[in-house]
């Protein structure tokens, strides 16, 4: 079956690639760059000597680094695939090592909080052009990644004023080319729109089953049970890596408690509406939000099929 | 490809069933009763013409009555299948035609409060058997359904004390007989349980959707763009049916409002980490949201693909 990403390019985008952090996002861009010819060589470092092995055995790249100045030193494209919160520690240490003319990304969920943190330890010399690819799955290590988990997702670059426009024009390109559209946006409004479209629906989603396995009245094998009817859809993005989400929302702070004040005030209504068995309000609400879904369907970001086609692909079944 | 439906029944359990309300469920039980013979005959009932008519070119039903009284008026078992909020109509319409014997289910996702609408008006001689099958999608309407809808869900009994066993023996081979296990449970723990497993989260799925589209800083655009970061998992189940949706929250409301006051209370102090930057906090709670969801897997509520298995069923790829 056609994976959907197209041939292979004729020339390859960037001579050598160094990806620091072989999870989910930088094993799936290994995948994709191979896949589809992006770099001539993929160097790969991670913290971690269980995912260097496993990064070998699998044959993800083409080198693995001994360390993440190792893997930068040679590289003219670096993309630090790290959690938020590791990424000063990754560029004081890397910083130093990055060569001349060299471009440095990011695939952080946050960008006002990395540039702030990497920037300063950047040489003159060094092209930073900060990105964030929004797609994912809950699952997390080299193993979990795939090739077309960027396919038709929008990454959105957040390049600083100044920013050299060959350097941001390489990383729009070299998104395209994994199968993304690209925005360029600036960084505090980027931390804005994530903060309602992906932060605040991760807290929500992580504290409705906090609550629900925290209650005396109703077991949690009961909660198991019946979690057909809505709650396991929650489970899924509460599945997501501890340490990548608690990062987010320390380093994103501002703009999600802004968000969550929102979220709020229009929850307390809604209970207020409840209370008072106001259902006309209820009802207007609920037509409204159908016709959200319907625009994310048709712009290719969602499933049109029913329960996401969970059905389909259930081993049960 | 096997339905998983297994062989049909030697015999059937039922002699003549009618179905009130032909939408995703009623369409789905005839399905099922069709394909494993549950019942020798399917009387079908449907307020709207448009509905029925669409009963008849599907050929849903052995027949489609002029009524919900002339349909019930030949069945052993009824199943009214229509929202919360028109049980009490319903039963008021179809009680003096009841059959002397003759056993009346349903499937509210909403107990106590149907029993004390219905019961009222259902004569001495008819045997009331209250369920809920927890199961469903986000599409409404007799297209939508489908025979294998309640496969390996559970449906919950929830019969009033001294209702008569042979009558809620008939009922649990019904449901069993659909592919469902069956639990049986009085009604306000009942609507308790659901209330945080469906309820609750529909209410803070709803809240969201609704949250995003009211924004001013960020576009309706950018959030359908953005919203595979999350987002996107919510508007499933907010594009729900708003009438069913709204005769839940209106007629289970305490319960819902002692779980949504539980929700609030534990993102409050979420939200208290996020502003002191207690990130222990937050790891603690994000590791052990993890846990539920495997339960949840292994007990066959839920698909082991990564991203429901999205990608996989989506015609886009």
């Amino acid at each position: 079956m056609p994976d959907g990403l197209g041939p292979a390019l004729r020339t390859p985008l960037v001579d050598r690639l160094a990806l620091v952090g072989m999870g989910l996002i930088g094993s799936s861009l290994a995948r994709v760059c191979r896949r589809k010819g992006i770099a001539r060589k993929i160097i790969a470092a991670d913290l971690s000597p269980e995912v260097c092995a496993r990064v070998r055995e699998l044959g993800l790249a083409d080198e693995v680094a001994e360390s993440a100045p190792a893997a930068v030193a040679q590289a003219d494209l670096v993309i630090l695939c790290a959690p938020v919160g590791a990424m000063e520690a990754i560029a004081r240490k890397v910083g130093p090592h990055l060569r001349a003319g060299a471009i440095l990304s990011d695939v952080g969920s946050v960008k006002s909080a990395i540039i702030a943190a990497v920037a300063p330890h950047l040489p003159e010399h060094v092209r930073f052009v900060p990105a964030h690819p929004v797609a994912g799955t809950e699952m997390s290590g080299p193993d979990a990644g795939f090739a077309s988990l960027f396919l038709d997702r929008w990454a959105i670059l957040t390049p600083p004023p100044g920013t050299d426009p060959a350097a941001v024009s390489t990383v729009v390109d070299f998104w395209a080319a994994a199968g993304s559209h690209v925005e360029v946006m600036a960084p505090a409004h980027h931390d804005l729109v994530l903060a309602i479209t992906s932060h605040v629906p991760h807290l929500i989603a992580y504290n409705i089953v906090g609550t629900a396995a925290d209650l005396e009245e109703v077991t949690q094998s009961e909660v198991i049970k019946f979690s057909a009817g809505g709650f396991r859809d929650f489970t899924r993005i509460a599945a997501s890596d501890p340490t990548m989400w608690r990062d987010i929302f320390l380093a994103n702070k501002e703009a999600v408690l802004e968000m969550l004040g929102r979220f709020t005030e229009d929850l307390t209504a809604l209970q207020r509406m409840i209370r008072r068995g106001e259902g006309d309000g209820l009802f207007d609400l609920f037509t409204r939000t159908r016709r959200i879904r319907r625009g994310i369907i048709e712009q290719g970001q969602e499933t049109a099929a029913p329960d996401f086609g969970r059905g389909r692909a259930d081993p049960a079944d």
